[in-house]
């Protein structure tokens, strides 16, 4: 919940009747709608049911669970939250809810056995590329060069760290901020896609590519679960 | 809420919280734990986040927003969810949980203009498969037969009106009452993958066989939105 309106009547009811503080919540248009006319953006805010859909459907494949995929979520607010291998995140929204609390207050997120399985850290767009060390990033956005989700996914044959970057906002373009970092954008469908399927589609893409290459993966590696 | 467990203690204190009846919520494991060991099969129940996001994963497609795919929710009760040509729904849990509570209780959910977007009925898998005139059903599961999302999409290509059927519980296999109406049995990976990861697959791998075909879509229809 961005400070400069938690002091809103919309944002303290509702926390009132979740019987928790104001800090304790996730900023979301569906109970805060009044509210965010305060802040910037408005309309690139307050979804975190996007960000969980997106994060779900990159974490439930098999590339993930392989360790052949890496996943972050970069915050409007130079936020940077790192997924560890192989995690899985609850599909329940409440305990989801939890979670994501819980790391912007702890900023990180342990196992009981002290692995870090969510870091939040403080970042640019731009320094999170770097920390990646990106041979190639590449957006997607259906104001993007329109190809396909398997042409895309082609890059992945001959780079060796290849960074898709999704845009987990309702509407609107990537910011000018984040779009100068970006190599080629492209469309993969003739309409505009919802996130979540972006995902799906470049990670199964990447998936068929990678397993015919046969790639030496770290399969055996345990899985995480938070929230559970 | 099942009946037998409505007067539970868990039940009642979790309504209470809500400030709802114990018939205005979803039973969800994550609540109702402790109640749910008075329910048989409770290991494929209590889990409206699964269906949340299998609908979700189908109902985000160009080819069901293009009108090339019928979506049914079958629970195991007989009910049957029918959800109407180019519906959205809430990506929001919390405005689902209240639209499906709404259609259980009202066994429909109409637009401003009287379209029915849902409807609840009763009525056994058969009868949903013999409605639906399902010239071949093929079940989807991590015991069928191993093939691949691809090579399974393309009974459509010679199947006028194909089912798939996907289970939208954690685990265990489809009971035998409904594993008796399924035609093939496949599986699309080497490993169990998530309900919404193979809805996500499916479909894609449909549309690229329907585009190709060049269907001819009513894709100008109207697109109805509920619970925004």
């Amino acid at each position: 919940m961005p400070r400069e309106i938690s002091g809103h009547a919309a944002v303290r009811n509702h926390a009132r009747r979740l019987g928790c503080s104001t800090s304790d919540i996730l900023l979301d248009k569906s109970y805060h709608f009044a509210a965010m006319k305060g802040l910037s953006d408005t309309h690139k805010r307050g979804r975190p049911d996007i960000v969980h859909f997106a994060l779900m459907e990159a974490l439930s494949t098999p590339l993930f669970l392989m360790n052949e995929l890496r996943v972050y979520v970069y915050a409007i607010n130079d936020k940077i939250i790192a997924i560890a291998d192989n995690l899985r995140i609850p599909k329940s929204y409440a305990r989801f809810e939890g979670l994501m609390v819980s790391l912007f207050r702890n900023r990180m997120i342990k196992s009981d056995e002290g692995a870090v399985l969510m870091e939040l850290s403080d970042g640019t767009f731009e320094e999170l590329l770097d920390s990646i060390g990106a041979e190639k990033v590449i957006g997607l956005s259906s104001s993007g060069v329109r190809s396909t989700a398997e042409k895309v996914a082609g890059f992945v044959r001959n780079t060796e760290n290849c960074a898709f970057v999704v845009g987990a906002f309702p509407s609107g373009r990537f910011a000018q901020r984040i779009a100068e970092h970006l190599g080629p954008v492209y469309s993969i469908a003739d309409s505009g896609l919802e996130s979540h399927v972006v995902i799906a589609r470049l990670i199964y893409e990447c998936e068929k590519i990678l397993l015919e290459k046969g790639v030496d993966h770290e399969g055996d590696k345990q899985s995480s679960e938070v929230g559970a």
